[in-house]
């Protein structure tokens, strides 16, 4: 199979957010959306970052995920330096619950904008799902992937309710 | 002139938001880009927002932006009901000066994220601007404007540098 | 034995919450108060919920209790859709620790109360009570049933003094 | 025109809250529902909050709205000793901006709860409406004011709609 | 050995709480101080509450202590039924990591304090020490306890000193 | 007139701080109580501090008052120097809205107290009140004030209640 | 005058935070200490704050004072970039009140700090200090600065005292 | 080897803080930086911190770290004794997760200075490298151990980042 043009770059501050991130890349590879993910912070690998930032939209790519916790600068490095739409997910956790990551996520300056998604577990799911809307603007299959993901989140509901119900049945007769 | 076919949605909750969301339309007009601005309120007229999302991608709409304070659940319920990419901005003050509206909007489950841009006054531009930076993926003209844009801003910092020395040295003067 | 209509409905966002919600069910039992349980996830099922909550008055129930957590918009949007009074039962835990579901479910804008109990481990059973104690008002039975709710609440009180005294009495022994 | 049995009791901690409570009064007035206001104090007059409560029922009141702002004991200290439905609205402002009056209101422990409603200006409108939503179970001419306040709330927003969209046509006509 | 009349009482809304609380009954005891400890709660035996605070100094004590958590009116309730001077002891843990208990143990209106001492785990030691301090201003035996009981705390910190600078001995030599 | 020898000492951080402790000064005078008012720094007159509280005892003081703000050390410094009980009295307002001269009063270690009371307008009163409720211990005239203080607080919250059924009134008949 | 070679550098964020920062400026030309101010942006102007950092310790500078607002990156930024100790000073107010200020600059990764200091109208005061005293480590002259500064300090303190014994003298003459 | 005359002086609270502020030592050992180590408590040996800070200077040493917890008001009352520049270090945990000894430390009024380094784990390096890079600003030789330092930083990304790609691809394989 050949290696499709990466259209997404997933960036992480260190390798240790790497279990937290992967669902993304999981979730990506679900939508069958190429990308790539590499590790270099903002703070030890200024100038990477730079670099990394400045080839993006050159490279192809077309979204960037910023992935990073406590004083989480990737996002705002990352966006200060390209065009291109940052996804900024804040690594929850640390002394101050991730609100620190949440915060340096989020309130960027006037222009130059990270848009964040849900600081928690809920968070590489949806920023994988943002980036693949976004593409799926320029793409009508990616759209219709889109709409059966999210029928089957609303199947899932349904499926949750029978168990509830089917709970609440076993234990009435018991 | 002919009205464009607007590519961009900007949905409020009251129109007591408008002073602050109008920022956010200048800006896209600034840029060129073609929107509607509505007042469908979550909570007072749930079928109207349903309505209105539902038929978002289909009119041709891109992007919904998302202006609510409070318990603001205004973009949740657009992104429950559109494929479509919802920006989220949160609407600052209030008794716990808009960090309701920002959990609220921000911390969607997994599978229906609302990407949300900073709480106070970059607000409006941040959502527009990350509005544009989607279209422009597919738009090389508005690619080229953002990275105008972009040198514009860096441009501002020089001249406000400028001022601060002007400032010393006239004091150093005096 | 006849089912009998029920006058509470409890709904959630996930069945993940049945675990900590099913104390309030077990509550309304003991209390003899009929009710339904249902999972109707507001973000992922919206037009379940507002079917839901349309036809909720109309089939004779009387209270709604809506549990969800994160940017729980469940509360919101079933008050959006019924003249019933609906009670909050935020979900605590997550990376905010359920402040999320807390503004989320009690900042609601003027005219559409969420009316919200508490954060934690008694909000399951506060939801009940406060559910009870509405039923209560038109049913003389239950009514009496709440006062001697009550009362059992004071003599545990007394008990728990009892144990105190007597881990004091046997620690002064010993 | 004979005094009807108030159905609703306000009770304040402090006459300073009136400005904000009555609100409440005229939203009660304007659904026709009887009420009475009282400042009673839990902290200055214990007693007589004790008092009231254990009153209550037997006085033929249906609900209670507690308001009161800091360590706001109020609401607590009145469900502890009626079994009818305590309706608690945090005063806001103060040096912790209201978030002491919101979790003294909210976190009950189990058995007792206080339904708290919105934190700022919403709330007054909220914790009439709330008690309004309560009384209308057992009124089929008051569950139709709710159903035709609610729709007026609704038309609104479609108003609030129009002026967005005048004063948008003006300035494009500008 | 005849029971000295107790010049201390403290109070905790749960029995669940003793075993946080029995240290500051332990360190009373180590003062040589006489105390009494019960379990009644504000809000489900409030009458019992009353009571004990309004007999509390014709029964001879001097100083209240109140030990309770969530909306933690344990200590209002006693100040406003006592003219004796009431220490809060806030409750840690809990959805709001006790913030909760602080805040409603804290923020009295004016004229009726409630003095707070540590949120976690230093609280029941500074509860008890509290109350002595207090007591020791009529007492000159109990005074010179306190200044020997800070001597040996200072002392401690001079052992800790010794345990580190032996640590850091023992790993150079490694 | 003869001055008394204080019974309290209020120290302060800054002179800037006297308008707001003015009014602990002025309801100690009420009760007749003498007392003494310092400025000294925790930090800018560290030994003034140490010397101030060392002698405190000796010199005949029973209860010191500490009022600071921001990095709040002066009550724990106090408390370091001293065997007597220190009430702290954080200074509202500042970037961090008082949070953090409430948690550096409050959070002291164990063993060595700082008694806190309300943060915001009650605060000065209520440090004020607690110390005279501490000096009534032995006091009797004393306490009989205090017994008088808390009926005149009842009788003005009934005054409240006739303030506001007037107003209700006269609007009625308007 | 000759110019000297600055030895400090005060970084912006935006010219608008300016009357703020001149403060510490201003208190650095008190101590003789040269140095210069910049407008640099970590976001609009990412290249020339990277450049100026790299730069810093080559042109003589010893110590970076780097003052930013909302996701305030810039001492981030800096510190990634030279070896030179970075002084962090957050700026309060915005939506937030300063509270992402403070986290963004404070909770630096291991190995590359910004070592903050106060939020709040002290915090030009305490960067300027702080640079000071590092420089006084090899400049005698500057260290007797130093000593004779807080000497200064201690002095006010007294003038504040004598300010308050005289308020209150003429207030009892009065 | 000869002892080397120590430049920093590490002080804690408490010997229950050496595990976390041991890495700081371990960290200056690593950089050939001679210091000590002493636990002397601000609240329990307020005397002999006074005493430590008082002799610093004139001991030689040239930098003080502060670690304390709580109402950390260790760093204040090193400053406050000290012309010497005092870096704070919060230590993490307790009810309030750190928040009061990060606000304790950091919020010094005006002209006493405490440089706060990062509060969770980074903190101990932090404190340590910035340490350093005060020292290495006369030390050629450590500021030259400070560029390889960061150097390492960086290497350790880029080994980060090779572990991930080796990751996905062995990934890709299975």
């Amino acid at each position: 199979m050949k290696v499709k043009q990466p259209a997404v770059g997933i960036v992480m501050g260190s390798d240790s957010d790497w279990p937290v991130v992967e669902e993304a890349s999981r979730l990506l590879n679900e939508f069958g959306v190429a990308h790539e993910v590499r590790v270099i912070s903002a703070h030890r690998a200024p100038d990477a970052v730079a670099a990394y930032a400045k080839s993006a939209a050159r490279r192809g790519l077309k979204v960037l995920i910023s992935c990073a916790g406590g004083a989480a600068h990737l996002g705002g490095v990352l966006a200060a330096h390209t065009p291109l739409p940052v996804i900024g997910l804040p690594m929850p956790g640390g002394s101050l619950n991730g609100l620190d990551s949440l915060y340096a996520t989020l309130q960027m300056p006037a222009g130059i904008p990270v848009a964040t998604v849900t600081l928690g577990k809920a968070g590489p799911v949806n920023a994988a799902v943002f980036a693949v809307q976004i593409l799926a603007l320029a793409n009508p299959e990616l759209a219709r992937k889109v709409v059966a993901y999210k029928a089957a989140l609303e199947r899932k509901v349904a499926e949750g309710d029978k168990r509830v119900q089917a709970d609440i049945a076993a234990k009435r007769r018991a």
